[in-house]
């Protein structure tokens, strides 16, 4: 789908949030791995496999808001040589609104293949209050790398 | 904190889910990874991390069940030499009730140790009602590896 390579699973997973914000459904499709077995999970619960169901289910998300920009944040990040997790916090922002919506939880993986790394599935749901359960607030994008 | 040596991520995934049918706390966390970085996320929204808050949110899970057994389907696989990552759609039966509870999905990912194979990360939410967005029904079990 895309000749870009990712050297990193941490550029794949940029590229996708990047995609998001400006809405552009080739960049975000892009970033996938090709694959007919990735899956996305949105926080509405559907799980949807395979590209063809992915890209519709983007395409009706960004027809349907003016902007959408993801921060991420506290990364818990396992890496090994052909794949890598990273179970993030999503906060939301919608258009021009100030306030933040979400928090969302989402474990991303990762594939590397002959061109790099590309996103195999996104885990996306709502997350309860962000509290003392998470200590791990100061350790935002520590690497674990197992190889 | 165990001795057992799980050969494949299958036996870990497995291990877990019996131990959640017996309520048997100690095997539960005897399939998690000797890291401190482990993440459990429950369908309520708590994203857990360090063994020690795992271990306080099964304990308090089984102390409020009878008993809560799971079954696994749909699973989608994908393996590396050092992680692995299955994602299941989960369907609970409480105690003797013959009506199933959930769906739930829930992305777990496993790592390869010196002991063997071990649990990094649950992450379970609730599922939509499963659909035709969901086409790999027939291939329950088939495992995809990269190496």
């Amino acid at each position: 789908m895309s000749t870009t390579i990712f050297a990193r699973a941490e550029d794949v997973e940029n590229a996708f949030y990047e995609a998001i914000a400006r809405a552009d459904l080739d960049a975000l499709m892009s970033v996938w791995a090709d694959d007919e077995e990735v899956v996305c999970i949105h926080p509405t619960g559907q799980r949807l496999c395979g590209v063809a169901a992915i890209q519709e289910s983007w395409r009706a998300i960004f027809s349907g808001n003016s902007s959408l920009t993801v921060r991420i944040t506290r990364s818990v990040r396992w890496s090994g040589m052909l794949i890598a997790v990273h179970s993030v916090v999503e906060t939301f922002y919608l258009g021009n609104e100030p306030t933040p919506h979400g928090p969302m939880l989402a474990t991303n993986v990762f594939q590397r293949g002959a061109n790099g790394w590309r996103l195999l599935s996104h885990h996306a749901s709502a997350a309860a209050e962000i509290s003392e359960t998470m200590p791990l607030g100061e350790r935002d994008g520590m690497p674990r790398t197992l190889h």
